[in-house]
């Protein structure tokens, strides 16, 4: 088990040690790259050495909010940090060799697995940037414009731009104290939230015309086939959140998402539902799970074997 | 010419009168309603008596944030509050018998015309329900969770949740504020920002799968006929900011949307643009106008006309 920090006792530990290395996670998100940046940045103004250690699946979209502290070849930390980062299996593959050997992980997972001697975990707040903020904020009294600008990225992208369930009052609070910092909220919103890959913008016209409803429009079912995917020259970070789509809509109270993998054998279904139907439930009747509204599954069948199962279960139920 | 108030004069005339009716404009959005239902709310808190005006054009979607303050037949009201409403000209027919009787106007309107006796104008705000929570908290030091609610819905809704260009680190921090007053966030987001009608998502999905894109893909056009609309039995209300799609892709600088009148021999046009392209002065070109990066245009020709006619225009410009 890790040691527990509080913000303000992460806050005395960073004052006390010096020259850092900071992980983010396999797939990062804006999450993970706006807190290691901006708490490269942080750090660096309290005359610290601070960098990021280099994720190789970091998306253009990203990778402004952390190229400026990317560590030179040969940097030899002292101290590594993990941010936004529940467990291993979450590390990127180039950071195997800092397993066993993490010094501190901040994090807003109550999944934590405890790999890093020390941990401050808030798993209270929407996004991990609302930690790092506690704790600059308890360093040093403020935040300068570059540090706003990557926490605002990882609060806002984690919380799909504070319309996600997890949102808080908290969240829109540093997000508030964050533009007052100086983060260029406008410019931010329009990069993050208000473009859409070519890509994203084919597969979503492709799914949207093809949707198809049952029992009385109560069910809506989005099948993405690799065709689609090859058509639309869409990469997975161009269907990210896909599955909200045919849950978002207006009297659809279970909306399915079904994934044809790279074998056409293969299956992935995403299922969001509004109360009292249970998207966790319908999952495990393929051996998947989740959340009460939102669970997946993988299955071994092709997309109309599934779309089929999947009727017969709903069948069963009184929707 | 209106004599001005501040928010906290407004809150003390509002303690010192009594018996108000409060107005919406025409095709009312979130903004305008929120802030009405939110006035009633607080000054029935402070033992007022006070009625929101029926809205003929009210949808659903907006309808409970009124609601339960629509004024009953016959009800004679002492002063009559304007909210959201820049000018006579926004006024729902239903209160045109009211113009020349209105005592305060609450805005952020810059374009205010000054049409009633008092105007409270904070045109820095990004929604007036920014101001109507500085003339509750003036009057009152809390805002009530029924309060905090429509006023959430009037703030998010002019902000886009958040996204748009308007929003100000007031407009989060007031939201913050709302939250820890028991505004259900969770709900509400859903209701206003995760949830799209079926006819929207038909329209979208039409529009997308019909984009073209010329000048190497800096230009993008979407196109919507009154077939459509009719296909997917889309409403005004369903194509909402429709304009924002074809200008949010990425690599687009231009999005152009074509909109059929009910006369097909009639076209508006949306044109929305990034630095350093003029939507204001590809417009101008029609007659029409706006702002440099959003303006729009109605030309007396058809679609396809209007089109080659765009086309022309931008073949003359460095793309």
């Amino acid at each position: 088990m890790s040691k527990l920090l509080t913000a303000y006792e992460t806050a005395e530990w960073l004052k006390e040690h010096d020259n850092y290395l900071i992980l983010t996670h396999r797939r990062p998100d804006g999450d993970t790259v706006g807190c290691a940046g901006g708490l490269a940045q942080g750090l660096r103004e309290q005359g610290k050495t601070a960098y990021v250690f280099t994720n190789p699946e970091i998306t253009p979209r990203y990778l402004r909010f952390m190229e400026d502290h990317i560590a030179p070849e040969g940097y030899e930390p002292e101290h590594v940090i993990v941010v936004d980062t529940a467990s291993y299996d979450l590390f990127p593959k180039n950071a195997d060799i800092y397993k066993g050997s993490i010094s501190l992980c901040i994090d807003h997972h109550s999944s934590n697995t405890h790999y890093a001697e020390l941990l401050c975990l808030e798993d209270e707040r929407a996004s991990c940037g609302e930690v790092i903020f506690d704790i600059l904020m308890t360093m040093t009294g403020s935040v300068s414009a570059s540090c706003a600008e990557c926490l605002y990225a990882a609060i806002s992208t984690d919380t799909g731009c504070f319309a996600f369930g997890n949102t808080t009052a908290n969240s829109l609070f540093v997000a508030s104290m964050l533009i007052e910092a100086g983060a260029p909220v406008k410019e931010l919103n329009k990069l993050l939230f208000r473009t859409k890959t070519r890509s994203r913008i084919m597969i979503e016209g492709m799914i949207t015309t093809g949707l198809e409803y049952y029992f009385n429009d109560k069910v809506a079912i989005a099948v993405i086939t690799n065709e689609m995917m090859k058509t639309a020259r869409a990469a997975e970070d161009d269907i990210d959140d896909i599955a909200s789509l045919p849950g978002g809509i207006e009297g659809v109270c279970i909306g399915i998402t079904i994934r044809e993998l790279t074998s056409s054998q293969d299956c992935k279904i995403s299922v969001r539902t509004r109360d009292p139907y249970n998207a966790n439930e319908i999952c495990g009747h393929f051996g998947g799970g989740g959340h009460t509204l939102a669970a997946g599954a993988s299955i071994a069948k092709t997309t109309d074997e599934v779309k089929k199962a999947l009727l017969d279960i709903l069948g069963g139920m009184a929707i």
